[in-house]
């Protein structure tokens, strides 16, 4: 497979540690004003797009990471961990439905097929507005192996058909990248450019989650999807599609990051009106050590995320980013961050919900949503046990790539 | 203090044995027909006493602990926590609301006030039907010494003030138990009966839990409700309320066991259906592990409940109960069971959190609901910093007490 | 295969719980006074029978669960709980060393060959002395079924050949049970009695124990060991192995008791001098919380091991002992006490290592040794995925069998 | 107080990078014929300087960190880290004794006092040897402030007295840091310049530790020891002392790092010769998951040194390095590299101390002497209460610090 990467995907350019941190600065405030306010209504599983996801882009702060190239801020991912982190603590269904086209596009801009993605790119800088990603499916839902979804060749088209299980963000956008099986060679998989709205696309449920409701996820159906045959990208589909997951995977790593410390500053407000044994609970010292706990495991979680993401920003400021990035496919540092978030994030919600006492059972407080929003960390995009699975055969097994 | 204990309250007589499995096994039929199929509709904090209810009461199963001389089925606490295993199976909001009046009961038995609390262990017995108690406030949730309703005497009445916070079943009782402080000796605390009825009894709110649904827990604001003086039992209050607890405390352990029950169930279920790596789910070792794991805590966990339920009927059918129960207040293992349910519990929910994928993460699913109810164990009557607490103060410190 | 068990194995009879306190009493005060104040010394991988083991043994106590009808004290295995938790504050070392005979006398008992074991047994109750088993190999160390060490016929004896791992006592012991598989079946897997200083038996090795010291375990050859040819007892070898494990695993997790109460006795001496914050320890919420959470842990390895050792002694007391075991092979009570104590010590362990200071680095106080004992708890007769797997299959899989 | 700090006291000069790299090299290859040899030799708590500590010095490897300025290598913390995870790949205790220095060299460097400490920083660079601290007391572990040791003034001279608890290095050290209490103020703490063979210096023990034994460790009397009055270094001893503390913390945490690479590859290694279920054990899924637990463990511990390393060697690297290190005394994120490492470190010991069978639990195999030496990294200089505590204290309370 030859790939030719974009000259410059990423360019270090002046100005860019600036305009993120002003980027970061008014997520902050956007959050602290439409989003805290509204998180009884993001658990409500909102009609998409929410009137913080239009106020979001109209703001002009929606898909911040698209690169300048594309007309978009350009911010780099280990400054997206800390958007994030900002965004997640308002609501980290808000902030993934946020987030998540970065999967999309990275997989359009890494797949070297410039003249067909570079619109798609440009229209989502210019207009925000989301990207959709149709992979997983019902009995392909670690293993991407077993997609029965097929693309097949027909004159001038590809028609795309299959059912797939959890998709994320589908109703609102306008374009999807769907993967699939090629119907004339079965090792193969493409990854098809599909206009939302072709004949056949058929959202068939909006799935009922436990957590996370302020995003939307479905159930989909593509009966006999034709697009033009070009909508194909080049190359190996599941290769690109684990390129993608990079970088969502640290960012949905990140949200954890950004809920952890909702729970901190929680539990400081409730210390601060709270007796233990006639003094402040936050003179007790099980409550010290249980936000001491919480604030390590916060810091560990920054800098795993930071790490990773520097790590990616790299291959995407190289010289060949793709070609370099088709090599290594999935990195360590970004499943590390993923599977540590999911563990440490889910040792913060067991903290929780035990440190508000009665009331913290109660939906008049937030740490239940908390809890579950918590939980999907370590489920989405690869459970623990394909994690560790990945992280063994591919880094561990190969004694050169130990380190 | 001299408190009379009844002569034998807990006889273990020729049949008992007998009739305990026979109500289990009628407990385990009702369960799979009313029950189960109901889970969805307790989700949902139904109207109490909820269809089910009403039923299990029709069925003669209602209150099947209070003791054969009150006319009731004597069920031992031993064999309680099997019949409490197979109510949370179903439901364990369900199987709280059942059991709760134990809490109740077990203090009317041992007050020593046998003219005053005989008419309603019989009429609990005959009528099914629940008994209320009123203890924990906003500021004395785990402390209950900080209780700040009062008791005061008034000519030939006791008169109750004050505001409750979390109390279970308040609504559908015909009697509550009040815990107060004595307005005129603020080291003395009473129990006080008040028929729930009585004026100035408002139910000001029932909670919108996160879980255990199936349950109605209140706030309750009592605004000078007045009773007869002879409505306060004999002795001290928190030390008589620190002995029900054992009861109720093992029974609300007990429900981790059924719930855990019912989450190696439905893996079992799920992994007949499912495969990895093209080889039947129950086949993999990592998922066979777990469920090792869990069968593990299963047995951990109903033996620890039956240990200390047996401990409990040791003392019901020694020769002075109540007596002896002052003395020793509130068991080790009654403290350890709670204790360690709640986070075997939680481990189970845990493992089982991760087990079903992506559909596990819907409300399709039943396991969320499971996660939700299981937190519970480790909340309700003492959290954890509160029971390692007792069980330090009460059987570490003292060097006469180690064992 | 049709086992006559004998008619009574383990009468209940008047005097026994007598006995067992009394036997529990001298035990405890052997403990203080021999076992003690040789902690050191069993930490130095001493010579066998170590003076404490030939004082036990001159006490009367050796063997202290042969039965009655063998001339020994018969005190159940419900009872051997609580005097292994004693053995094991002293040393677990020395607790292992004491008590591991009950596997092989537990085979012998139900065996079915009783012209053939009785005299062994009786020995075992009159004098003392221990009985070894020779059953784990190199490469089957969990799984049994692949040992490779084999017995033949050849006229009248059996030859007995091979190479044995991990065996505990076998220096010390008369008598040792070797399985093996059948040289003409090797489906079939046989126990031999082999008197330890038969021909051909070497210990080539003394294996130098992390912890455990005070007990001695070899590296044992079988050069063509030649024993009558009756030396082989009736029935399924591996089977009869697995009977005899639940007495063993039973015990081996009630020495977690011991240890963990040592712990919690430590840090209690350590508390009285120490302060903290101007404080005395024992006053320090953390600290408290740590004691608690131990104590709660104590209580619930107690019980499971008493319950697992009842069900045990419910079996043996029962008509058909032997038959019935064979049938049911391995208790899950016994499985999940053992994988319960280990997960459970090594939480106290953990907790403790991090208990004292500096100081509990250093071989000046007893808290590394007892991490390293505790840990074997989880190691020996079948690490926890072993125990896992046995679960699963055993009692997960069979819908009947779950409960 | 004002302290001018050194003007560039860590230059990132061209060439530090590939000087850094190179010195990671060598590092690597001696560890590989030096120390991984020497383990066994290691354990038996060898008369320090080991011969291994010689030849590390000879290679010029001694001292890496100290800045080119004083003649040093100049490598980064950064950097740092990953040479310590190189060196304790091989033992941890070596690795301890080869870094410990910086924690008194950064204190020389940062006091403000240059004439007195830069000859000993000279010294250091060029020959090799280590610096001692003294500064824990028996009563005085975690909490500094009760230090009792006194500094008084007598004439020219300033004398030091008392007893000192856990002090490492000491008997090799040409030069100690005592950190004590100004016996005419004693609010007021100084950290004093005694050279080792200062009259009145006793070493009255070599601690016998658990672990780590491949350096040396002291309880030391300090009798009246006069030294010059200007041998006191300017500043808030105490302060001084934390700011120390920061760079010896994140490298006791990355001795974690190469302790886990060591278990990762020794399991890696006998799962090449081992089978279970007629498979080799690397295809086993419950193995495999372990080992992807621990890959992910190692990435995150090392992305956490890594980046506490860089943030204090920007500290070092900025205007006023003093100064701002004065101002921020303990770095959160040097806090959290400790305390996270220490969990992550036992988390791998604890998994790796059931992975090795039997043969794991010998001093045949080194994963106990692994356990061990992780251990201490939860341990020294902080234990995880205390640096909870500090988390709290620090970073939680004051709401502007909190990120």
């Amino acid at each position: 497979m030859t790939v030719a990467a974009p000259a410059s995907v990423h360019p270090a350019s002046p100005g860019t540690g600036a305009r993120a941190a002003d980027i970061l600065e008014r997520v902050r405030t956007f959050v602290h004003a439409e989003v805290l306010p509204a998180t009884d209504h993001f658990d409500t599983l909102p009609p998409v797009p929410t009137p913080a996801s239009v106020r979001l882009a109209e703001a002009g702060l929606a898909n911040w990471w698209i690169p300048a190239e594309y007309g978009g801020p350009g911010v780099s991912l280990r400054d997206s961990v800390d958007i994030v982190s900002e965004l997640s603590y308002g609501d980290a269904g808000f902030a993934f439905g946020s987030f998540l086209s970065v999967l999309g596009t990275t997989m359009l801009q890494l797949s070297g097929a410039d003249a067909l993605t570079r619109p798609h790119l440009e229209r989502l800088a210019r207009d925000g507005g989301v990207l959709g990603i149709l992979a997983s499916e019902e009995e392909a839902g670690s293993e991407l192996g077993r997609i029965t979804t097929t693309c097949r060749r027909a004159g001038d088209s590809v028609v795309v058909t299959g059912d797939k299980y959890f998709s994320t963000n589908t109703d609102a956008a306008d374009l999807l990248l769907v993967v699939a099986r090629d119907a004339a060679d079965e090792a193969d998989f493409g990854v098809i450019l599909v206009p939302r709205h072709t004949e056949g696309v058929e959202l068939t449920q909006r799935w009922n989650m436990v957590g996370m409701r302020g995003s939307a996820t479905y159930r989909v159906a593509l009966r006999d999807c034709a697009v033009p045959a070009d909508h194909r990208l080049p190359g190996n589909g599941l290769r690109l599609l684990e390129i993608g997951l990079n970088a969502s995977r640290i960012l949905i790593a990140a949200t954890a990051i950004g809920m952890a410390r909702r729970v901190r500053d929680l539990a400081m407000e409730y210390a601060a009106s709270k007796r233990v044994h006639g003094a402040p609970l936050a003179r007790n010292a099980v409550f010290a050590g249980k936000l001491g706990q919480i604030e390590m495991l916060i810091d560990v979680m920054r800098n795993q995320c930071r790490s990773a993401a520097e790590e990616f920003d790299g291959y995407l400021a190289g010289g060949d980013a793709a070609g370099a990035l088709y090599r290594v496919g999935t990195l360590r540092s970004a499943l590390a961050a993923k599977m540590y978030c999911g563990q440490a994030g889910w040792q913060v919600a067991t903290i929780g919900s035990e440190m508000f006492g009665g009331l913290g059972y109660t939906h008049e407080h937030p740490i239940g949503k908390l809890v579950r929003d918590l939980r999907y960390v370590g489920l989405v995009e690869g459970g623990d046990d394909v994690i560790r699975e990945l992280l063994f055969t591919r880094y561990v097994v190969p004694t050169g790539k130990r380190r």
